[in-house]
């Protein structure tokens, strides 16, 4: 079985399974991180406080850590719901985003690195290229430059091996590593970086695949990222289209009715084999 | 006049006074819940520091009490504002999001119902049961499983005695029950479970409806929920809605539609004598 | 060349520039702001931790302070943010929401007109009648009721030289006062104040602009509340709006297809000889 059709089986277990995630995430983009994992299939929970983060994250199948919006308190939270999450073996997908942009998020990224086993991580090329210790580019959270093909592989590659987990570098080429495979998943559409959010809530889809995908994390990743790719592209051809904020709208509404043949079909990703 | 004319012309009342809603609410749902009362005719503030929290609520005409996305901070501040609503006579609506999902939830609904008299409470079941001192599910906040009619009807009810007031139990069916009164309403559409904040939007609205009701918080809390089942219905026929998405847009569009004789045509509640 | 042909070109400045705005804003509206920024074309970055908020602003074009759910904490990393910005030159944009309203927001205003040299100041009637020292309304943060041309005039004015400082008074009418230098704007729909965060999205707009107006604030607030009317113009006659939700989303698609000679041509502004 191909990788695409069997991201897109994947796909029809999330929606059969319904599982909860758990997602600690920033103010920002929150409603649309909710909506987009409803969209795909799953039940988002939402809660950051250390008071009660663990205890959330016990009932369920998957966590997401981003950091978009960072205080003391939440990174708290999320250390601690981050711990229970290994602890009980669930998926654990992570977000940096703005690593490198301040000393604070420098901080919570390396405590969070340090303390928390992560399964993926969904970045784009600053934020990879602060992970891996190089200097990151400070264009804002949302930039995220054209990447050669080439740079982009092997950043996927070396984050992975760098984190220990399944590396989803986004932009416009997108590269999935777990350190020694790497996909090339070419969907998407530029429009995407046009609206905030849409990084953020694919990093949730990542969580809502992981949650169905039994340890497959690399396919759950790709999945998570294609899924925005292909509902980008579905979004961008609809006859109301009109700018940015029906574009924002149409992509929660092509998540909502993909299914997982018509997912295959649409996902142009490829494993490299160097 | 039939219970659904008098939740119409409770529509048109609250539209020529244009009742300010103070809302504590959770951060994932904020928008929707500023828009949704907006939509429906009231003049939304939104405000959680213990520091303002009572002198904001002493210009409102009702307080929203959601506990969706909980901090010790923001507590603080709704206990402050619901005494503070009390002794002004405001109607306070509660709204127990995840009640029972952790201690600090459990602790949090104990702490407002033994220091705010509520005068509406918008659960769903598991919530309900929780509330009532059952067992409830852990399936997440948004699950609403399907209620037998007469498991609905007895848990509105039971809900009511037990919190001394109007329950809004919204499901498949919706019950509102003063404890003695049961009103049925069986508007509404699947989808809305799958738009984050529906439930949240309808507490809102349950609350904008309350400021213009004079006491009347049985007929508020069926126009308050009855209002979301009917916008979700309007919605979903809509030409233009493709999605989740779309349809989430199509509901704030309907409720800003809605007058008080298209809304009393539209409600299919009744009440029930046991 | 007209004040209008001004701002047209300054929103091809700032298309062409891309500038960073860092947006200290309210959970409620923070993804519209972050919406407006990206459709108007500039790059949005929040953060308000204290922790980080000065460093964030060092790599920002313009800076923006809204109080509109006000905690002690993010007060503390807007002052730093807001003196972080004088050093460096930056202009900062000032929404002072519901002030008047509680205490806390008086004394957080007061706090950073004290602590803060400010660019430009975008507020409604009761917000600008508080700022001179008259006594506010208190319908709500959203609430603007009319004002006569002349009373309006004279308190963008009055609410200019108070605080030295470009004053962008919205409402039926807009007026733009640098204190010496008087404008009037005519754009808008009544619809914008029927959808929460319009406001606050104009603020972050004037920063956009302000960030590529080279000092002229003036034609940036201008060019701020301007592409706010325009849009909200433009979107209400949308075939497919069709209530508050879709005319919402309408606004961010008009902004994100607004260009230079459209906008000029489509602005309704006149500099006022007293």
């Amino acid at each position: 079985m191909s990788i695409s059709a069997q991201a897109g089986t994947l796909l029809d277990a999330l929606r059969a399974r319904r599982p909860l995630v758990h997602c600690m995430t920033n103010y920002v983009t929150i409603n649309d991180c909710a909506n987009a994992a409803l969209a795909i299939g799953a039940s988002p929970i939402m809660a950051d406080d250390p008071g009660e983060a663990a205890e959330i994250t016990a009932h369920a199948a998957a966590l997401v850590l981003n950091i978009g919006k960072l205080d003391p308190r939440t990174l708290e939270g999320m250390v601690l719901a981050g711990k229970e999450a290994n602890r009980l073996g669930l998926p654990v997908v992570f977000d940096p985003v703005g690593a490198g942009v301040s000393t604070l998020r420098g901080q919570a990224v390396r405590r969070i690195v340090r303390e928390v086993r992560l399964s993926i991580v969904r970045c784009n090329r600053s934020e990879a290229a602060w992970l891996c210790g190089m200097h990151g580019s400070d264009s804002g959270v949302d930039a995220d430059g054209a990447v050669s093909p080439d740079d982009g592989a092997r950043l996927a590659r070396q984050t992975a091996r760098k984190l220990g987990c399944v590396t989803a570098l986004t932009g416009e080429t997108d590269f999935l590593s777990d350190g020694d495979r790497l996909i090339r998943c070419e969907n998407g559409h530029p429009m995407l970086s046009r609206v905030t959010g849409m990084g953020c809530a694919a990093t949730v889809l990542c969580a809502a695949f992981a949650a169905a995908a039994d340890g497959d994390c690399l396919t759950a990743a790709l999945a998570g990222v294609g899924a925005m790719g292909v509902a980008g592209e579905i979004a961008y051809r609809e006859a109301g289209v009109r700018g940015t904020g029906s574009f924002h709208i149409a992509v929660i509404d092509a998540l909502s009715r993909l299914d997982g043949a018509a997912f295959a079909a649409a996902l142009r990703a490829q494993e490299v084999h160097a």
